[in-house]
């Protein structure tokens, strides 16, 4: 990972979006730019000056870890102590304003009490303001060494596919299947899951987030496995639906639509191509299916250091697909009380149109 | 659960508290005070209603959950419309000044930025300010029904500790064993770990957050293991610190030190004691063994339906303790580059001292 390259474009942009200084907190940003793994941190980041705050328990990781930052090791809580370097390095004019362009906070990653604690510390020595997301927007984009990491994870997580394949029976619990697949999973170095897995058998199919439960897998219906692995960080994500039992030509024609509408979306994503023109290629298949109104969540998200990331894949979303942006691109039907379906990839965008980067094919399996 | 009888008390104390409404966003405390337990809520509480936002998602699933509170699912963000909903139900003088006490929100768990699109909403009709913590003071004390379900998700992990005496061997890695404890955990009913698991072997033990690694546990040396299940919500966690090979008597000086120290800080949790008196209890034994300065954290935290909760027992905390409080205690000693132990259990606070929930001894266990 080339992390000098990254802190180096975000200083190199802090005074065209009028900040003297960026005061980074969320965790996964706080990694994509030095390195740094740990659980708690504060990055501030200047034109010519780079702070890791971290604290004691770190104080090795930090040092095996941390490119293109000094690590400044905290007695407190590391980003009070951030907020205190920038109170007793900021230059104060007579009048007690600062002279300074502001300081950059993530808004969306900065609990309200702690603002008001940071401003309280920083009070007639800096300003804190919003930035924009930076840093999640250089993100979008993933370099090389990103995509072969999500290639990795992506297959890894599509191998264990099989102990669906051997555990999904009518009679057993949700749980156990997910748990069977959790602890493959491990087994074959997988650091965790992306999120909790989500298992959701007959009825339950119909729930879109169904994670596994206590519930029985019935002798005849979907099931919807929807499950993710983290991987050297990164995270893949995958969904597949299965059939207990010999599905019924509704059931088929279900699947079928979903699989079409995956497919048009998948064709429809290519550089140029707005996040929205993506949702709304397996959305108008879903239309004419008479289904749209079952699609009740967005079609994709990016994935990389987090499993959710920029960009969003929902309706009206202007955000333009680039080469190197990784994408999961999952349409669903569900039709309530009933059952439901969705089939998921994930595909990193290229040049000239979308590579799927998630194996197996995506015919109907049938236990 | 009596989710009624919380809601009522919270209801009640509002205006004493000088708050018109309560805008409860962190998902235990909405968990804790109306049952639901999906993923995207907001509860708004007033003295003579109470409102659960949630969207589609959830529908069905906030129907069987939610007790005390009228359910409003959401077209879009349940924040956003609780929000519109306060602006549209506040009575506005002719000034344009707001006749009624603020909007409590939780200022804690509420990112800034939405703190701001909240202000931006309500603006003129509603003000908003940083309520005190008052759900999680309540959720200090357990009832008689949380106890129980402590008691069984400590049980359960406790029981779990055969898999660390079978699978724990020199050679074998640190993550191999968690797997296998992990898929164990979920097979007797666990929903999950409330942590990731920390295994840390040889001379990782002495870094305190050593979750499991891809290190192979050496053939003589400290291991510390420290975990906890999820179960009906509610959180176990437990640390025991095991030995492979023939300890050295240096390393059953600091096993017995730590122990004598927790044993100490056990003796000390009861009623009228503060969180500090019981962090000193363990201090006082670790510094009479000159080992106080390689105790680097806090003695113990609260849990329930969260695995970090108040109280914090820590130096200096004046928090008195109360029957009905559960907390961990767990001092540690850990020489870097060497070795570490830590040895917890959870205790819950009785009328007149403490009893310990967590089942099996704590001799050094040698493998």
């Amino acid at each position: 990972m080339d992390h000098g390259a990254r802190l180096q474009r975000l200083r190199n942009s802090l005074s065209s979006h009028k900040l003297d200084r960026l005061l980074v907190t969320h965790l996964p940003n706080i990694k994509y730019l030095c390195g740094f793994t740990g659980s708690a941190a504060a990055l501030l980041v200047a034109e010519r000056s780079c702070f890791l705050f971290t604290d004691g328990r770190y104080r090795t990781q930090a040092k095996d870890e941390v490119k293109g930052a000094k690590v400044v090791i905290a007695q407190k809580s590391p980003l009070v102590v951030a907020a205190e370097w920038v109170a007793a390095h900021s230059r104060t004019s007579k009048s007690g304003s600062s002279h300074s362009q502001p300081v950059g906070i993530e808004a969306e990653y900065l609990s309200a009490a702690m603002r008001d604690r940071l401003a309280s510390l920083l009070k007639g020595k800096s300003r804190l303001c919003s930035a924009p997301p930076l840093i999640e927007r250089a993100r979008m984009v993933k370099d090389a060494a990103e995509i072969l990491l999500i290639r990795e994870a992506v297959t890894l997580g599509a191998s264990l596919f099989n102990v669906l394949r051997e555990k999904l029976r009518p009679g057993v619990t949700e749980v156990e299947v997910a748990a069977a697949l959790e602890y493959k999973a491990r087994c074959v170095g997988a650091e965790g899951m992306a999120f909790p897995t989500i298992l959701a058998s007959g009825v339950r199919s119909a729930i879109v987030h169904g994670r596994a439960s206590s519930a029985r897998v019935p002798d005849h219906g979907f099931v919807v496995c929807d499950f993710g692995v983290i991987l050297a960080g990164y995270c893949s994500d995958r969904t597949r639906t299965i059939h207990v039992g010999k599905p019924s030509e509704e059931a088929r024609f279900l699947y079928d639509s979903v699989l079409e509408a995956q497919q048009a979306a998948i064709n429809a994503a290519r550089p140029g191509a707005t996040a929205g023109d993506v949702d709304n290629a397996a959305r108008r298949v879903l239309r004419k299916r008479k289904l749209a109104q079952y699609f009740t969540h967005s079609t994709g998200h990016g994935l990389g250091l987090e499993i959710h990331e920029a960009p969003r894949l929902a309706l009206g979303q202007t955000q333009e697909l680039e080469a190197g942006m990784v994408i999961t691109i999952e349409p669903g039907a569900y039709l309530p009380g009933k059952w439901g379906v969705r089939i998921e990839d994930v595909v990193v965008v290229t040049s000239s149109g979308c590579e799927v980067l998630t194996p197996t094919d995506k015919e109907l399996v049938i236990v």
